[in-house]
């Protein structure tokens, strides 16, 4: 099978990761088959693909109305597993992330899919392994993940666990360049792939620092935003993800001392940006005010 | 003292940082007086200073060539410890990165050097307490950081050590926005101050990722700069620091098999952007070329 051939898709799921999927596979001219556990579901999907997803494509210029129609039209939807047609290619799965659920789910949907499909799943934190003997064909099963809007975001994790066959690495790498997205190919399976395990290290040292009494979290995100010309710091960062979800993240990799700072704002209700207060205040927080760094201004002239 | 009382600087040292330094105290008006340990020095210094950094600025359009020359007109040289004015306010050394050598000079100076002065080393790594008794005043004494062009890359680190009067750390931040710097204030003194010790723990983190064989150098910059939108990944960034350099930043957080893929460069002779070879290979390094990372593109219009 080569890239071209990948034609028809199923999207196990249909939130708001796989809204996004299965809207760039459409964009790029693959039939996209949505399975959804209800009728609600089917509802809410349709809902936010149309009025959000090719809505921000349109808006931003890089689509006509006429083509998102169009669009629109290479999606339908299923509730039944029996309706999933005998000629899917490729089966994107983007389920509750709780492995037990994960699990389930591919055992359950393994016997109704076609034995030459590329199998693989949208995990944001989970070896693919995990699931590999429950998807019924663990040599076309890996990784395929996405953060976010896949069309402006448009990186993507191309992860096999040690079972998969290269080729169909090789195959979900040359897809993805298909339908506009830049893959990043691992080698060997890691728990939240490559960015994000280098985003943890950089926020432990982080909250090693504001932890130690070293910076404020404000000097801290100064220093890192100045010097890497970026524009959010590690602080930043962390209350754009919510500090409840950091708090899971960092629990394993920092002692209680360590952790002091985030597990207080945790626990008076401070998640960050969906609260409005976190390590900064928002809407309007220090760290994008004017001045918090200074462009270089002419002098004596 | 406040920071309009900080009228005339005393550079100790007259190198590449210490050029930088005492530039942008004069293009702010201050008078600097810059010791320097041979006459050779002088010439290279003045040479440098009129030619690279002060036509750097001229070229980006952010000053005259009447007013560089007037900023070299509060510029001069002394070789002689008797020489040093009576009304410095501000000293600023920038000899050799050695503890010994810095120590030394600190020593040899601070019969010199006025009573009311403030004094700060521009060490990159080491802790400024080392140097706070030799330079016969510690409440007076902090770290006050530049890492290169000081006018474009204007970010500074002020750090004291536990003996500072925070009056003199207060002052350094108040003194570094009077003369076009951003100051990041540091509370308790930190070896690497906080952006380089927060980029060691991402470096730390690619190089773990490398060594266990989970991806390429190239496929880890490839993550890093999708997700974070910069120009460089870890990997680029040792190739631009050198790569013999990192390997002894790098040598006390790393064991030798995670150590093996850059300690087999700097053995093979590849020190990264200086000898045309390291993880990438120049001028034209893989990371730099087009569609390395691609763009959202229009579809169907």
């Amino acid at each position: 099978m080569q890239a071209s051939d990948i034609k028809k898709v199923l999207s196990i799921g249909s939130g708001t990761i796989a809204q996004f999927i299965v809207t760039q596979c459409a964009l790029f001219g693959c039939e996209v088959v949505i399975y959804a556990f209800s009728e609600d579901e089917i509802g809410a999907a349709q809902k936010a693909i149309k009025e959000r997803v090719l809505q921000s494509i349109i808006d931003a210029n890089m689509t006509t109305e006429a083509y998102a129609k169009e669009t629109m039209g290479r999606m339908r939807y299923i509730l039944t597993k029996e309706e999933i047609p005998a000629d899917i290619d490729l089966v994107t799965e983007s389920v509750y992330e709780d492995p037990a659920i994960k699990k389930a789910v591919w055992s359950e949907f393994a016997p109704y899919l076609p034995k030459t499909a590329v199998l693989t799943t949208n995990t944001s934190t989970m070896l693919p392994s995990l699931f590999a003997e429950a998807s019924g064909a663990p040599e076309r099963f890996l990784s395929w993940h996405f953060a976010a809007n896949t069309f402006f975001r448009n990186l993507v994790d191309v992860m096999p666990h040690p079972g998969t066959d290269p080729r169909y690495t090789r195959l979900m790498a040359d897809f993805s360049r298909r339908i506009g997205l830049n893959p990043v190919v691992i080698e060997k399976e890691v728990g939240s792939y490559l960015a994000n395990t280098m985003l943890a290290s950089l926020i432990v040292a982080a909250m090693k620092l504001l932890s130690g009494g070293y910076a404020s979290a404000t000097e801290i995100d100064r220093s890192w935003m100045g010097v890497q010309k970026v524009a959010s710091g590690p602080f930043g960062i962390m209350d754009s993800i919510g500090l409840n979800t950091m708090l899971l993240t960092l629990k394993p990799l920092l002692n209680e001392t360590e952790l002091a700072p985030l597990q207080a704002l945790v626990d008076g209700g401070h998640l960050g940006i969906k609260t409005g207060q976190g390590f900064y205040t928002y809407p309007d927080p220090a760290f994008k005010r004017p001045g918090f760094l200074t462009d270089a201004k002419p002098v004596g002239m």
